[in-house]
């Protein structure tokens, strides 16, 4: 790793070794303490790698539901790269008791446990509200009375904004989410907020959007279809775009991880609410064209929007995540075509793991 | 009952038999199957006692938790009012399978059961999430599997803003709940509208400001401070105003019953949840002296606000209710120096069954 030179960049081509650091997230990550719940999940095991060449020690805490994003592939040779700074603890985030010794003495928690499935949430409510509720809560409450200095970044999501009423969309847009999921969600986060506000913790949430990079899980669109499009390219199949003008943005996943590095190391991120966005919005025809011209080749189809899943659609969206910029100086780094392409050649390498 | 002749008006003196009734919710309720959960506690008895009168077969559903609202005297007579037309069930609404029993056949639910106080909120935070958040997505599934036909009215509160960024609040404004209360609150009332919008279920929610007249709890200020001051007036004890610069509105029990109806009853409020508001905001020095006026004597203290408090104080708050009256019609009637003047004499009379 090069040293603290030059000015914040981040997000930059780490396999590249251009990777130039902001002089206080390498301070503060140097030797600290870090617990991470979804661990073994796409973004948490991608934080963790990162952390722990900042020669942090890292506990990983994943459930390894089968339905969710952890993969113990995600650390393969990770523990090589930390002697003695990895560990994994393989629980759910319902086990408040267990939770409660992990959390002991670590300086940073990263929360990203959770359930992400839209489906899931409305087929089996009370599962995603144990999750994504109940359990965040109980978190909150053990962090209050056993280490109430940790730091805590939790991993909202712009779910919880629903249909937007104008573009882009900025925190002070109302939420009104669209499914069980996005409400229990919103709930989540609310509690992390509050605990700064009553018991001034360090508490902080970012509302990611649709992050993707290596790691993600591509075997079913849990968590997002750009992992279904992705599995389909590289198995030589076709591939749906379910209408194709809507316009996303897109947050590679090196991108979101400094996210939460310049959340939890800046002071005035306390109590707040962040959306992270992407370089700029694409609709999801041209994604689908980007994705193609990525890999040399492909085909997709754009479909009509089934009637079921119209009444949940939620339009165009893209954050204006100018707040969070304006706060941590972190900004997104990696575009489209280049986060793609680093994905495929993720996955052309280690697709048994993912399928 | 006078005839359906003259324009609605809600919520007139019924003791003056002034009582002018809107077609659409007398017809609405002569014979309805209607199931109120909270139903022996405050709100939920004056709205039992309505739905008497109009002719419904009314299903009280409580738990009688000793801190919460439920008490058996405020139905007292209300039996012979409607032979064969009241019943009550005890029981805890976090019973699901007991509740998925109850709202068999039922034409209304309304939702009011629910754990209010800010303190046990703080102290107990996964009780509370239980009763307004975990309860109220299971009694929305078992409504949505077994009787989705049925009209829910949620009594949603105007805690879950928090702090008013501009006044009068209307349905625009950001939520920003500052305790786990509110942060309940708020999803209990986001999976209401939800049920709507994926499952075309009739749900709406009202945002209850302070409400307060005959049968609310005053034994302490779970409820509201506003029935600790009426019993400590009642027993000839000074009472204590924290701040008193305070704008809040107030909405006496008969027109908050009122709003309920009109929301069960009228087609554009699926959906949707709204303000409910009261005539005019009032400081909280001079709703004292209101108080003290309208018992013809009595004392209280202006306290300064204790700093742990002022960390949460939202300040001032008032509605603009305008949606929900443009939509239903409904308006509130009863001036605050009236329904102060009722509840005392209510409390005069039966003071040792709320002690």
């Amino acid at each position: 790793m090069s040293g603290p030179t030059q000015p914040f960049c981040v997000g930059a081509d780490q396999k590249a070794n251009t990777l130039v650091e902001n002089p206080s997230i390498a301070k503060s990550f140097q030797g600290a303490k870090v617990i991470i719940t979804g661990g073994l999940g796409f973004i948490g095991s991608t934080l963790a790698r990162r952390l722990v060449a900042l020669g942090a020690d890292v506990l990983l805490v994943d459930s390894l539901i089968p339905e969710y994003g952890g993969n113990p592939f995600n650390i393969d040779g990770l523990a090589a790269e930390g002697p003695g700074r990895v560990a994994v603890n393989i629980s759910d985030i319902r086990d408040i008791h267990g939770l409660s010794h992990l959390i002991r003495g670590r300086e940073y928690l990263f929360n990203l446990a959770g359930q992400t499935s839209h489906l899931d949430s409305m087929n089996d409510p009370i599962a995603d509200l144990e999750i994504n509720c109940s359990a965040q809560l109980a978190l909150l409450e053990a962090c209050r009375r056993i280490n109430p200095d940790i730091t805590v970044v939790y991993a909202s999501t712009r779910q919880i904004y629903g249909r937007p009423d104008s573009l882009p969309v900025d925190e002070r847009h109302l939420l009104r989410p669209v499914d069980v999921n996005g409400v229990n969600k919103m709930a989540g986060e609310a509690y992390h907020i509050l605990y700064h506000q009553v018991y001034g913790m360090r508490t902080s949430a970012l509302r990611l959007t649709n992050t993707y990079g290596p790691r993600m899980r591509i075997k079913d669109a849990r968590q997002t279809f750009v992992g279904v499009w992705l599995r389909l390219v590289l198995e030589g199949k076709p591939f749906d775009v379910w209408g194709g003008e809507q316009l996303r943005d897109f947050t590679f996943a090196d991108d979101a991880v400094e996210a939460f590095l310049a959340a939890a190391t800046t002071d005035a991120a306390a109590g707040r609410a962040f959306n992270i966005g992407g370089l700029a919005p694409i609709n999801l025809a041209d994604l689908a064209r980007t994705l193609v011209e990525a890999h040399g080749g492909g085909d997709f189809r754009i479909m009509e929007f089934p009637a079921e899943r119209k009444r949940i659609d939620i339009g165009d969206y893209y954050a204006d995540d100018g707040l969070f910029r304006s706060i941590t100086g972190w900004q997104p780094t990696v575009p489209i075509h280049e986060g793609l392409s680093r994905s495929l050649a993720f996955y052309r390498e280690h697709l048994a793991h993912y399928l």
